[in-house]
C-alpha cells in the first residue's frame, strides 16, 4: 500500500499539460476515491521548463505560466536547477509520467527514460508510441522484476480504452484478431476525399485544423499505425514483432477517381490495422482497405478510431471513440493513474 | 493472497452450463496464468440435480449427464444429500456463482442466496439481475464489510463489456449520460419489423429462435430494460433509484405504418434505455425512439446491443457487442472470475 502519489512528468507538451489541467480539476476527487494523495512534485521539459517541489507544484500556476508562454521555473515556487534524471531519481517521486515526442524508429528519448524510471523503482506511466512498439517485452519483464506497474493506454486511441480494455475486460476470451482504425488524421483525410476533395485539399484542411504536421509522412505512409498495430500485437496478443514484420501501405496512392468509385458502390476507403492470430503466429498489417456499410468500420468517420476484438466466446466487439487530442489522451494517463491507485491501495 | 478457487454453483441452466462449458476449456490455462488452481466443487439446481466433491466436480460428465436429461448426482461422483445452503456455507467453498432464473420483482431467490453468501464470507458472481437492479447499494455494502468481491458483468451486455468497463476503463471520466439498446429480444423484433413484418410475425419469428419467451412480457413490455437501466443508474452513476423511478414504455404500441414510415424517412425504432446525469439528480428512462444513421445505435440490428457514455474527457464512447447468449453470458462470469483472481493473486 503507498502512503502517497508523487509524479514526476517528463515533457511538458499538449498531452503533459492535458494531464495537468484534468489533474488539477479531479485531483481532490480521486484522492479521495481511492484515499490516496496525488501530486505533481516535479516537471522537466526542455521547451517548457523545469520545477521540483517536494510539496506539490501548483499546477494553476504552472499551466497559466505555459499558456503566457513563460518557462515554469520563471513563475511556480520550488527547485529549478534540475534535468529529467533529478526526477528519475529522487526518492521522493514514485510515479514517472513520460510524455516526451514520439520517435517511432529509436523510441528515444523516451526508451532510456521509462527504463532507467522502471530501474529505479519507480511506477510508469507514458503515451509515447515508440519505445512501447519497439521495446515492449524488455520494459515489461524490467518493470515486472521491480514490481512497479508500467501503463500505456494512451498510445492506442488516447483515452478511448483500448488496451486495458483488452486485457481486462475481454480477459478469458481468446482473441483471435483486432480489425480497426487508428489514425485519426489519415481517417479524416479518407473522410474528406470521400465527401469530395482531393488528397492535397483535405491534406491541406487537416493541417489547417491542427490534425496532420507539417511533415506527414508518419500518418500518411502509416508509420503511427504501424507502431499501433506493434503495440496491440505485442501487448495483448503477447507476439514479439518488429516494424519490419508489419506490412505498412500509406494512403498517398489512392487517387481521386478510386475513392469516387468507392463512393458509387457504396464503399469507403480506411487505412485498416489488422492484427490476425493464425495457425503459423501472429501477423499485422496496416493497409488501405475498401469497407461497405455492413462493417462497423464504416461508420467511424472524421478524427475518430474504432476497433473490431474478434473472439471465441462473444464473437465480435467493437469500441468507438476519440483517438488523438489534448484531454482525450490526457484522459489516458489519468485512466492509467487511477488503475494504479486501484493496484496500490489494497 | 487465496490459495485456490474452489467455486460452488447455485442454479445449472443455460448459463450456468455455458459458464462450465467454457471454464473447462480454459481452466488450466487460467490457473496458470493466475497462479490459482480453480475447481467447481459444488453445484445445486433444483432440476437438473446437485453435487459436492471437495476435490472438484468433474464438469465433463456433468455436463454430458444434463445434455442427456440426467440428474447430475446419478452420474457424477460426490456428495449429493445437499442443498443451497450446504454450498452457502461450505467452508470449502469461496466463491458462490449464483445463476438461477431472474425475478424483476421480488429479486428472489437469487437476492436471498447473495446475501447469505457474502455473510458467509464467499466472494459472489452473478448473471441475475433482479436482486442487483432491486438491491445493489445494500448488497454492496455487506460485500464491502465482508471484505470480499461481488461481480455481475453478465447483468447487462452479456459478457460483452459495459459496467466493469465504465468502473474500470472510464475511470477519471465523468459518465454525463449513457444511452444504449441493451434488449436483444426487442431490437430483434424491431429490426425484423424495419425489414417488414409485422410485430405478431417478429414475435413469432423470435420465439421460434429462442430469442423471445413464450410469454415475452419482461422484453416487449421494456421490464428487462429497466432492470438493466437500473444497474447502470445505481452503479455506474451512483443513484438510489427504484423501478418505480424509472419510465418504461414497452414495443407493443408500435404499428405496421409508424414503422414504415419511419424506413422511408431513413429512420429506426429503437428500444433506447436512457439515463442522465442532470442538474435535478440522475434519471433513467425506456422507451422506443426513433433515431437516424448518423446515430451509433442506428447501426446496431438484431439481437446485438449496444451502449453510447457520454463523458467529460472523451466525448461519446461507444460499445457494441452481443447481448445475450448461453457462451456468451457465460463469459461474464468467466470474466468476473479472472477480474477476482487478478485481484486476489496479490
Amino acid at each position: 500500500m503507498l502512503k502517497e502519489i508523487n509524479i514526476g512528468m517528463i515533457g511538458f507538451g499538449v498531452v503533459g499539460q492535458g494531464f495537468a489541467e484534468i489533474l488539477q480539476r479531479k485531483r481532490d476527487e480521486l484522492s479521495k476515491k481511492y484515499g490516496i494523495p496525488i501530486k505533481i512534485c516535479g516537471i522537466f521539459d526542455p521547451v517548457k521548463g523545469q520545477i521540483f517541489e517536494k510539496k506539490g507544484i501548483d499546477l494553476k500556476k504552472t499551466l497559466d505560466a505555459v499558456g503566457r508562454g513563460r518557462k515554469i521555473q520563471e513563475v511556480v515556487k520550488g527547485i529549478s536547477d534540475i534535468d529529467e534524471d533529478y526526477l528519475i531519481k529522487n526518492e521522493k517521486i514514485n510515479l514517472i509520467v513520460e510524455v516526451t515526442p514520439t520517435n517511432l524508429k529509436t523510441g528515444e528519448p523516451g526508451y532510456s527514460h521509462i527504463k532507467k524510471a522502471l530501474q529505479n523503482g519507480k511506477h510508469v506511466i507514458t503515451t509515447n508510441k515508440g519505445p512501447i512498439a519497439l521495446y515492449y517485452k524488455e520494459l515489461r519483464k524490467l518493470a515486472d522484476k521491480k514490481g512497479v506497474c508500467l501503463k500505456f493506454e494512451g498510445t492506442v486511441l488516447s483515452g478511448t480504452p483500448a488496451i486495458q480494455f483488452a486485457l481486462n475486460e475481454l480477459a478469458g476470451c481468446e482473441i483471435k484478431e483486432i480489425r480497426g482504425i487508428v489514425n485519426g488524421t489519415t481517417n479524416y483525410i479518407l473522410t474528406k476525399m470521400a465527401s469530395g476533395l482531393s488528397y492535397e485539399e483535405a491534406l491541406k484542411e487537416a493541417q489547417e485544423k491542427g490534425y496532420a504536421e507539417t511533415n506527414p509522412e508518419a500518418d500518411v505512409e502509416g508509420y503511427d499505425a504501424q507502431a499501433k498495430a506493434l503495440i496491440l500485437a505485442n501487448v495483448i496478443l503477447g507476439s514479439s514483432l518488429k516494424p519490419v514484420d508489419v506490412e505498412r501501405i500509406g494512403i498517398t496512392k489512392i487517387t481521386f477517381d478510386e475513392v469516387n468509385k468507392a463512393r458509387a458502390a457504396g464503399k469507403k476507403y480506411k487505412l485498416i490495422v489488422r492484427v490476425i492470430k493464425g495457425e503459423k503466429g501472429i501477423t499485422a498489417s496496416v493497409k488501405p482497405e475498401l469497407v461497405d456499410s455492413t462493417d462497423p468500420l464504416f461508420h467511424v468517420d472524421g478524427v475518430i478510431n474504432g476497433l473490431i476484438f474478434s473472439t471465441d466466446h462473444l464473437g465480435e466487439v467493437f469500441i468507438k471513440g476519440p483517438g488523438a487530442g489534448k484531454i482525450e489522451t490526457g484522459q489516458a494517463i489519468l485512466h492509467d493513474l487511477c488503475s494504479i491507485l486501484e493496484s496500490v491501495k489494497k
